[in-house]
């Protein structure tokens, strides 16, 4: 991945770049009450043509000084162009954060529940705790906060979550049966997702899903019904390092589960979850790494996930570099037998047995 | 000017464009946080050679994780480029970031003035109010509110406004002088610069500066002793329509004034002016109009600033695109009789004289 070696700009594309970085909370703000209000909308329907300043405030309903400075920056972002008579016309670049699904689930997740608690970047950092999440109220994670979040933040959160969690199990769940699996661990299940697919996929397999207590009641409401003697459940609080697994499993998968915790934390779960582990059993980790990604704007996106992990989520995690997540495992007992890449959306499928 | 003609991205760049928006705050924060904890300048200080993660940690005194999500945030924004051997080397833009004074400038006024209020963007758009000053307090406009602002966001200000007022006036005082004027106004004169200067370059000259009761103090301490009983001074809040200027001067000055105004009271100040003017008299305007900048990151500047008076500073004002201020002037009973652009840094001087 060669999206960020060497500089190849020339000191005035270098001046302009750090201007736009200046002035990028106007950029964003632009782009979001342009989506609010309408405009990207009106403009759309106005084609090639475009509409002038007038037509945009008459059809918007909003002052014609309001929609002018909202045209006017917009343009600077190149969200419109000026077509040959003057008017705004809608650019690919406004078409994408009109019409795309991504980009609008991001937008809302980082107005809704990052944009204000961001200013605090600097504070988490230096204390080393999520100080942005001070703007709701008084925790230590953003976890704990989830439920008491205003409605568009919580509602931003959960749309975020699940747009990047919709993972294509479908895809990964050969990969794992092929190893013929008797008893799986699925750690940090969540709503049991996986674990409702698995045993769709096999009649035999048996899961235990491992989980907070929280997630654990809202899976086992979840999967009421399709459990057919096959489905456990096992409450734990994995950043407790006194927690041990359950033992007697060859199977342990963790999707997306890991880069909720720091290293050491993650480290610690790992060397737990070998102990849990029979000695030719597999461990299988999902993840989306940055190092991973095919396009640039995916390795970006989630270079800047993280800081929402470090200013509100729980100061301490992080969407991490592959090697970083390899060398956890080194280190706690593991060695990976097999690493693929592209599954899914950018997702990596790590396969990993014990050292002997 | 081309700079926003036409749309000639292709669809993958746009859709990647569209990503970069929604992720800005990050980006912005990011930078912000790299420049104030001393990264961007230990990295320099590496060279092209650059540092890996664990040196900028140990020289930043911040954690490991702190520098790395930090690190890898400003790689995605391309702040930092990888060397060869994968170390964080300074680039080109981070490079502005850390040294160039107006990038510096406008992120400090970003950051501390703008950040917070630019939450409530759309609010002021609908309301007509800027509604982002609430952050601070209970104000109708920034002008009111300024001596009560928290320190830091009280000499970002500042800081900006002196950064872009600090206009070269003797670039232009000689096109004042040329046309011989006996009785200057100088409209919102502000703290005396162009005053001082100008009874300094002409001996005879006398000036009324016109101005709010509270800057008419600022002016008189600051011109104590130079008066020489050239200096006049006329006390006045010209938002109110009622308030005339006095009558008999053969030159008006109005500097960086009228993006402070709408379009309305642009168009009534204007009038009132005329009043004011003998028949062959000039109205001098010196003003920052976006679509006269020569250089793109000039027009983009100036367009994000308009809702920072939106937003912040009064819900009414904006910096202007020409053809908006010289309609108003056209309202006024003025036409525009010479057209200079490039004065200073990116100002335009129109001189004007009254309709027969």
């Amino acid at each position: 991945m060669d999206f960020f070696r060497g500089d190849d700009k020339r000191a005035v594309e270098a001046k302009e770049e750090a201007q736009k970085i200046a002035w990028a909370p106007f950029v964003f703000q632009t782009a979001k009450a342009l989506k609010a209000l309408g405009i990207l909308k009106i403009v759309d329907q106005a084609g090639e043509e475009g509409y002038t300043t007038e037509q945009v405030a008459h059809h918007s309903n909003i002052s014609r000084y309001g929609a002018r400075v909202l045209l006017e920056a917009g343009l600077g972002s190149h969200i419109f162009y000026l077509t040959s008579d003057d008017k705004f016309a809608l650019s690919k670049t406004g078409f994408f954060i009109l019409r795309d699904e991504m980009t609008n689930v991001t937008m809302n997740f980082v107005n809704d529940v990052c944009y204000q608690g961001l200013y605090y970047l600097q504070d988490a950092i230096i204390n080393q705790k999520p100080e942005g999440l001070k703007v709701f109220g008084e925790w230590d994670t953003v976890y704990e906060a989830l439920n008491d979040l205003p409605p568009d933040a919580r509602e931003s959160w959960y749309a975020f979550d699940h747009y990047f969690s919709d993972v294509a199990f479908s895809e990964v769940i050969p990969r794992v049966l092929k190893h013929k699996p008797r008893m799986i661990y699925d750690v940090g299940g969540n709503t049991g997702e996986f674990t409702e697919q698995i045993i769709q996929a096999d009649h035999h397999v048996k899961v235990t899903l491992i989980d907070l207590p929280g997630q654990i009641r809202t899976a086992k409401e979840k999967l009421n019904g399709q459990l057919d003697n096959r489905v456990y459940f096992h409450p734990i609080d994995l950043r407790d390092q006194e927690a041990s697994f359950p033992t007697g499993a060859d199977t342990i998968w963790m999707s997306q589960f890991l880069d909720c915790f720091s290293e050491e934390e993650i480290t610690s779960i790992l060397q737990r979850a070998k102990g849990a582990l029979t000695d030719d059993g597999n461990l299988h980790i999902m993840e989306t790494f940055w190092d991973r990604q095919r396009f640039e704007a995916g390795a970006f996106s989630l270079q800047q996930l993280s800081l929402y992990f470090t200013t509100i989520a729980n100061g301490n995690s992080q969407m991490y570099h592959s090697k970083v997540m390899i060398n956890c495992l080194h280190e706690a007992g593991f060695y990976v037998e097999e690493d693929i890449d592209q599954v899914g959306i950018g997702h990596t499928l790590l396969t990993c047995r014990k050292k002997r």
